[in-house]
């Protein structure tokens, strides 16, 4: 069985989920894509052998759609991820599920509704092989109790249109949903700190400084800087009692030239999370075909809270740094989501 | 369209093939799988939801069966290949193509009778992320002209039944290979050298040095060590005349305990070469829905020529490490060949 | 000419800087040695060729003594210095100059009273090569005005008796020290905040996260985790608005082995900080000798800043992590003594 | 008691090794430089305080001149090495001892007429405290008996007045010492191949790739490539029946900027080897103040030793690459003269 995905959203994350399904994952093909700008939908069509639709919701209702990615703005996921749960379809939406707590819950309550597990959240760390294996060995004890972690986020360059709110929604969700992911309890309370502002990306607070405090009490420092230059950079480590672990820095190739020893780093995130994406399309689309849902795959619930993360940090930028507990109002739903669904 | 694909070999080789082509290659299905063992076919097949097969040639036979993959042992290559040629299917073969330069050449033989090309090669290196990288850094000059090169080889263990020759054979191969693909010249002369010998592995010589010389002029040290008992560990480095490209030092998690800061190695090929196989098999796959062969798939010829290389090192070992011109008898044969694929 | 100099103190710092001072240092020998164990003094002043002294005061006066170290217990670091000023004597105290503000007050009026400049403090950070290297990076504008710096200082274990004070006041107070060096500026404001707390080291708040801001508004992490377990672990990075800058991690030697590749860390400073400390010792050697100040060599005034600091650190840890401002209340006190320095 | 030193050369290596002594070992003092170039002498004289000589001989005779370091031109060192063995005084030489065994062997019977040791070749590796720890870590065992090793030695550029036998007897001789000092067994055989040669240095076949085996059997390989331009890079892995070892590559600072990490090489040998010539220079000042010999300081044994070696690589080369084995032919002056100094 193969399983037809269409797409929504033909900019750079929608265009590379495509081709990464049309051309690297078992079982699946790209059967529509949707675009705001019909010249884009119709040319990542041709390139992966689609229909072009100008109208998202259109693309949900086509029979030739079995399951929707969605990667279109922000602003546009709710609706969308509604319009596939109405039509009963499983969707995958780029992270963050939605920008509005409220948002969040209405999806939440609409999947209830459906009686069953649609909606899946592009977090696609938990699918990067260091992390899976940063994780594993975590579980497995090599370092004793996790104490706290230090992960850094940097970016080439970043639009100057987003504001600091923006960073991070965007941004740091990643590591809004990855700290819990990795702690296996969720963040609790945390504070905003800010450094000395680059002067290449004068809109926004550049770089920011992040503590997340998680439900077991370790406390993790997250830098998020968007327009660091000098390469994208992921990292992470972990502190335990008898030792640490940390991502590898990764390098296909040293180079020994001009005085120096160099690795290169990417301009942007899909050299460095290739294989994640991938892993996570796949697991997607296996989910998808079997009904059972891979465990790393973010549900709903973890992209509301995420999502309710990113607004206590940015209660506490607005508080000049105070200490802000995290709210997660509709408990009582995510309680029961997670329920029927375990 | 998908592809069916029959292997043959359920061993350590064939079921890793089986499971990246059933789960992560886009386009294919494993449909048939034969072993000489059959519970050990039947046992794969079930996994991968394909149909056992006692007898290879029946399975290249099967109408269910689009294209072959042999991974059975080293002496039935070139049987099952022309049996595949002979069915008009493509085939990939495990390395060696063939232990004997004849061998090969039959098979050249045969594949040039079909008029069309048929047979790849599993020199999976070529497809290997960090391969690609070094070598598309020294296309575009970053090191100036190759001069010498510095090949790593170790496995952890290996069969006490092999003798000097077979570690030529079966391992030092890939070097055969690689080092002509990174040079684009063909080897022309080797010698053989010994190093103090492991006690744990009496029966051959272990590690070997070989010289390797192209016909560029460049030479290539490969240390090849079959028992290195520490970790499976391969390494690369071209030296230009002004600068070194080296193959990064995989590590996906870093640890830090017991006074050490330390990266796994793993116990075999298969974690290291995870991402060359599944390229490598999508590469093949695509290849024989489009019939445009990857440019980096090895062909015949290729498989041809390592061997060659291989015999020659062998000549070194049986002659006190003298230098050795290696002999490709079969020249017009393959010039033909390649002629015609171009 | 050789300045024979008194160490004052026979533990694990007092014997280090003897014997590097006997063996290693141009321009000098060990004439003295006290310790309030006179088996422990005699024994350290064999091993160097120097007299063994129980009274420190005794020390201080003896003719044979040009110049004295100070490395005995943090409590008597005032009253040592003291007498060596009222001695006219050069001293290198160990870190801290002193717990208490008042004293390192007391020190400074004390030195200005002698009208020259006669005290350091052993902050041997500023000699270690690595450091020394990133901050002339940093200062030819390698990466742009710096924004954020990550600190992470690790110690193998700790002693029981030590309270959550006591970490900053023995150990962070090398990060103290390092930063307003590093910048340039002075520390401005701190806030203190507590990971989750090793169960190994029951007695304090272990690791603590510490965050200082120093005057030109760059924002500094300071992990300090004394009882780590893993091995003896010091980093920094200082992020700019174009890149960062990391000291390397040091490794002599790269082992292969038991599947994996590893580098030992030492089991505590010494090992680590060797060149620096024989610098330091150098550096200290040839500015009495020349009455010239090596202008790395911290003076009181760079003493009494640290302590400030780290009481300030203090007084955060005993607010719930409030951010609090580095009070210098003698102010004019510094400014006078470093003109007249200048 | 202060060992006075006299320097013969204030080029490179005796301006480094003059300023060494004078500013960082501890019991020495320069006293007195010479050199051909008069100006020279004087400029380097007054920067360490010593007395300027024209003449080398009256720089041997000056009874300021308790011991003679000779770092001039290399065909020189036989005639001061003889002139400072009749002034019975300790010298150390810069390697090679001499160019000619016969020469060699001149020295070693006049050193054997004094009586006693005065003689030692500045093998500086044998103080780098990488090599060091990597032979401590091969004696203790952590890798097995060693089989192999791989040595690599590139300088940035070099002179185009050298022929490739230069190479070997300026460059290699470095791996002419270090080889049997590791392993503890002389080298028995030798063979020398030709990579192609780069453009840059018309004047010499470069790099060479040389086979070295010890008496253990231990194959050693070692790639010497004296016009390398990206920076100066000195490598070594032992590969032993359970392990490897290998020296770290020292970084004292990573860098993150324009799309790479990246982490200087020197543009010579000075940084790299540093603390190694501190460390011999100041074994070799401690061993000529108490007459007792630091184990690791080259003998004139070893000096002869060295050179044999570097001349059956140049037999090599001059005979196609033939296995060539090494000769002693003062086999018995060797033995007697090491049997002396034990």
């Amino acid at each position: 069985m193969t399983i037809k995905v269409g797409i929504i959203g033909a900019g750079v994350m929608g265009s590379d989920h495509a081709r990464t399904i049309a051309a690297a994952v078992s079982g699946a093909s790209v059967s529509a894509v949707a675009d705001i700008d019909a010249e884009r939908a119709q040319s990542l069509a041709a390139d992966v052998g689609a229909a072009a639709f100008n109208d998202p919701l259109a693309l949900i209702a086509a029979s030739e759609v079995d399951a929707v990615l969605v990667a279109s703005h922000d602003s546009t996921h709710t609706e969308l991820v509604l319009a596939c749960l109405a039509a009963g379809k499983p969707v995958l939406c780029e992270k963050p599920l939605a920008l509005d707590l409220d948002d969040c819950a209405s999806i939440l309550v609409a999947e209830q509704a459906t009686g069953t597990r649609l909606v899946s959240v592009g977090f696609s760390r938990r699918f990067d092989p260091a992390n899976v294996a940063l994780k594993d060995a975590l579980i497995a004890g090599q370092i004793g109790r996790p104490l706290l972690a230090h992960a850094v986020h940097r970016n080439v360059s970043n639009s100057p249109d987003g504001d600091s709110a923006s960073t991070v929604l965007n941004s740091a969700i990643h590591e809004c949903d990855q700290t819990p992911w990795l702690f296996d309890h969720p963040v609790t309370e945390v504070s905003w700190h800010a450094p000395a502002s680059t002067s290449l990306l004068p809109q926004r607070q550049d770089p920011q400084l992040i503590l997340l405090r998680t439900a077991d009490g370790a406390l993790t420092t997250v830098e998020v800087f968007v327009n660091a230059v000098y390469g994208y950079d992921v990292r992470l480590e972990v502190v335990g009692e008898t030792g640490t672990l940390s991502l590898g820095e990764p390098a296909l190739v040293i180079r020994n030239s001009d005085l120096a020893r160099s690795a290169d780093y990417p301009a942007d995130w899909r050299p460095r999370y290739a294989a994640a994406y991938r892993a996570e399309a796949q697991a997607w689309v296996d989910s998808v075909a079997s009904g059972k849902y891979h465990p790393a795959l973010a549900s709903a619930a973890d992209g509301y809270r995420a999502t309710a993360v990113a607004h206590a940090v940015i209660a506490s930028m607005d508080s000049d740094g105070a200490v802000t507990t995290v709210k997660y109002p509709h408990a009582d739903l995510l309680a029961a989501v997670e329920g029927a669904h375990r």
